[in-house]
């Protein structure tokens, strides 16, 4: 997404560390002591403005949720949400998708979210998209047995490669939605990015994606 | 597809044992033999008219095709190609695509294409979709170690329902492709339906799904 410039946004981002933990490599895998309760643990990585993961949290107070963000820009949306109408089950973490052992131990999160994750669409940038299979591992070592990856995107390419990819990695394909507005799928949340490009007519894409347990 | 009730279909069917062998299970394991070389057998369930299974035989010399249609009213316009211009690696068979092992021995396909195969809708008629697991168990048997489904549509709801079909039996999906025609897939042979339906406009989804090597 394109970024506008937030020169107050590092300061108000300091501002609230309830919201956004400042030393959040401290509660790698003590988050249930962080949330208070031992419920379900949903992370999305890369959350953007946050619509998704505050509604989750909104809607499903029995499961804590934590949406990742690194654009310091676009996190600062995510927590004006939270700071508005504050949800005791949702927390946002300022860091890099890529290092999220950092932050969680193994076998700590029920659930990945990945929703309209940069397509990019070069080969030579395979590396990056965030279901190439170094991704899977991160999101393998720090997901439950059998854990699962939700994930969409309207980019056909992106989709094409990921459902790929986690068949290579030997997921579990468990369902998949080729037209996702289109289909009987109850209880779809959409990001800002969705509406802004399903409302143009384009495909929204939806699998579900289960880890095999090697563990 | 609309079957046209043509009663001289058995008889022109009787009149070509050289291009659709009478008693097929006779060639089980012996194929090689039939066709007097040692080329990959590539086979086509359901090829309808066969327009798909004739082309790539007269494309892929190198290569063995068996085309297998239970219809006799749509056998016999595969039939009237071969009669017209005979391809010397294209056998058709007049059986049923479920029973396969009766004219297959182990290891001896290599690859099994399925093609614009019908969607029943129905989830009390799953057990009929050629994608179903005991279709796949069937494929399995015949293929070689490895050995891949090559598989087309235009229906949504039966490419989502195979590829979750395919991952759950253990197949590996190695290539999606879910708009064939707007892609850089190269050499492909559309069926008559494909023809048909993709000039309204309809999508054509397609997989390369293969089999794990349990043997």
């Amino acid at each position: 997404m394109r970024l506008r410039n937030k020169p107050e946004a590092p300061q108000k981002i300091a501002s609230y560390p309830q919201y956004i933990p400042d030393q959040p490599e401290e509660w790698k895998g003590r988050w249930s002591e962080r949330f208070e309760n031992k419920q379900p643990l949903h992370i999305e990585i890369g959350m953007g403005k946050g619509q998704f993961v505050y509604q989750m949290a909104k809607q499903h107070p029995e499961i804590n949720y934590i949406g990742i963000e690194l654009q310091t820009s676009v996190i600062v949306s995510a927590l004006d949400k939270q700071v508005e109408d504050p949800q005791p089950n949702l927390q946002l973490l300022h860091v890099n998708g890529g290092e999220l052992t950092q932050y969680f131990a193994e076998n700590e999160v029920d659930r990945v979210y990945l929703n309209f994750s940069d397509p990019w669409p070069k080969t030579r940038h395979e590396k990056r998209r965030l279901t190439y299979q170094t991704f899977l591992a991160v999101y393998e070592n720090i997901l439950i047995p059998n854990g699962e990856i939700h994930f969409k995107t309207d980019n056909q390419g992106l989709f094409e490669y990921s459902l790929v990819s986690f068949s290579k990695y030997g997921m579990l394909l468990k369902q998949v939605w080729l037209d996702l507005h289109q289909s009987d799928y109850e209880g779809n949340i959409m990001t800002e990015y969705e509406e802004k490009f399903s409302s143009r007519g384009n495909r929204i894409y939806r699998v579900e994606a289960q880890f095999n347990a090697k563990k």
